[in-house]
């Protein structure tokens, strides 16, 4: 498989994704090839500083950039050489299996409707965050920052999105989904999420298990698949992330809690589109980068997209 | 100042109501009592075995019981001889100050309604809740529970309940006030979220400093008071407190974290109505209670109650 791996995006880019890159070569799938966008020289440079063999890699050279700071729209229209653009027209026509990047998110997302597309019947492409159980094992959050007002049919749509990358890329059998509301009482929460709950309820393409609240997520009473639509899903993940880094900050190391940083998952699958993209952090470090190149691997090799195609019949 | 106290509210009524009662005894400002309201017998026989002096209390007794499982609308009308129903009529006719239960909060926002009624000019009430943050201060987050679909007026509504409870039960001059978002661009967030960026920033009656982010939630970035829906302001509290109980769990004990737990605090107050109420989780043990208590006492004492009707020019 390639993974395309955007050198030039996020805010500690060339040099921590091409460090993380590096770090990432030794624990590929064998036949695996990394592929990195950017720009030629200043890859070739830093490779070279790291004794690294450019060989290694496939190398794309692109001339343009888009910052973090950029209109995402106006910006993928316009910097046709950007990483991202080269990216996304290299998996449109098959160049590659993959594509990451720690770049302006909103111009991966306007890149994958503008390239790839969305699958048809997708309402809505959604961003799926792993997060950790005490237990040691992980749960799919959808929404995490797309969509901040998710419709029922919208939500309802997270819960089979996430069931097939629970089931193909986290390999659980028959994954749980539960909804996260404000009680267990179905006739608790937002108007949105309260029809959201009927028609999770009826739906027989998912196995849900009704609400889950705040106090459930990390714990054993958590569900495989946690939906919930994109405000409070960022606002949840953006919180636990930051618990890890206070603890860490007062000196507590813990393995449970060490599992909530992002450095550790790497990003985030975009899923919906027709294509396997996965975004990070715009603060990824070298190993946040490692880790999300491994993650896209494991996304491609399940062909999350392709299950996802399969399970819309699309 | 009377402070009505439900005795029969809460899964570990009466005695642990009874106990946090009169560990709260010593701690209350010279000149007020604390009422109790429930089973007559049970409440002297409670006292006696824990060797407490009765008359250090006044003592209502009450015959029914709204139970935690109870309708909320049907058991305050049909109950009318039960501590909840009995503390709002007291609270109506002057006999008692503030009243606070551990009971169904359900029954005790009906009974705000019921009697004692909304301050006029406010849209909804609100739960306001305290949270910790990391440099020693608290922040007033609401609402934490009763609209989970909340209006741009309503929340511009809540920065103002807010402002004046930081004010006058915290003590924080010109108080700032953060609206919680997914990202710290007016652009971002719910359709809901950003109109009320935009009414927040118009208002001259609050200090508004914009969009907040998960990750700024416990830090030196928060703001004094925080504007949020019921929906995501439940899930973030519920999982705060979890966090605590899991750090404790692993034998990690931290002043700050400790500040997530709810004992600690002990209920929050009910915004927009007219008389000073408190409602504390049901799974309220003797601490939680004890603090409850203390923490009516202060919202009694500033008649928090009183100074939103004079902000609101009601």
């Amino acid at each position: 498989m390639k993974i395309g791996l955007d050198v030039m995006g996020g805010d500690f880019a060339p040099d921590a994704i091409l460090e993380g890159a590096v770090d990432a070569l030794g624990q590929l799938p064998s036949g695996d090839r990394v592929v990195l966008l950017g720009d030629g020289q200043k890859i070739r440079e830093k490779l070279a500083l790291m004794h690294a063999d450019p060989d290694m890699f496939d190398i794309v050279p692109t001339t343009e950039v888009i910052e973090m700071s950029d209109h995402p729209a106006k910006a993928f229209s316009q910097k046709r050489d950007s990483s991202i653009a080269v990216g996304y027209n290299m998996l449109k026509s098959g160049l590659i299996d993959g594509f990451a990047s720690a770049g302006n998110t909103g111009a991966m997302l306007v890149g994958a409707s503008y390239t790839v597309n969305v699958i048809p019947g997708v309402f809505r492409p959604a961003l799926a965050a792993l997060i950790p159980n005490i237990n040691g094992s992980s749960s799919v959050m959808l929404d995490v920052g797309i969509n901040p007002d998710s419709k029922p049919d919208v939500l309802l749509q997270y819960g089979l999105l996430g069931t097939v990358y629970a089931k193909y890329v986290l390999g659980i059998d028959n994954p749980s989904v539960g909804l996260l509301n404000i009680g267990i009482e179905e006739t608790k929460g937002s108007a949105a999420v309260k029809s959201a709950f009927e028609m999770l309820r009826e739906s027989s393409e998912i196995s849900f298990k009704g609400n889950i609240e705040g106090h459930h997520l990390f714990t054993d009473e958590m569900t495989d698949v946690i939906v919930c639509d994109g405000f409070v899903g960022n606002v949840v993940l953006k919180m636990a992330e930051k618990f890890y880094v206070v603890l860490k900050s007062k000196g507590i190391s813990d393995d449970f809690f060490d599992r909530m940083n992002f450095e550790v998952v790497g990003g985030t699958p975009v899923l919906g589109i027709n294509e396997n993209v996965v975004v990070g952090h715009g603060i990824s470090n070298r190993k946040a980068i490692m880790n999300m190149l491994l993650q896209t691997c494991d996304v491609v090799h399940a062909d999350l997209a392709g299950k996802i195609k399969e399970a819309l019949g699309a």
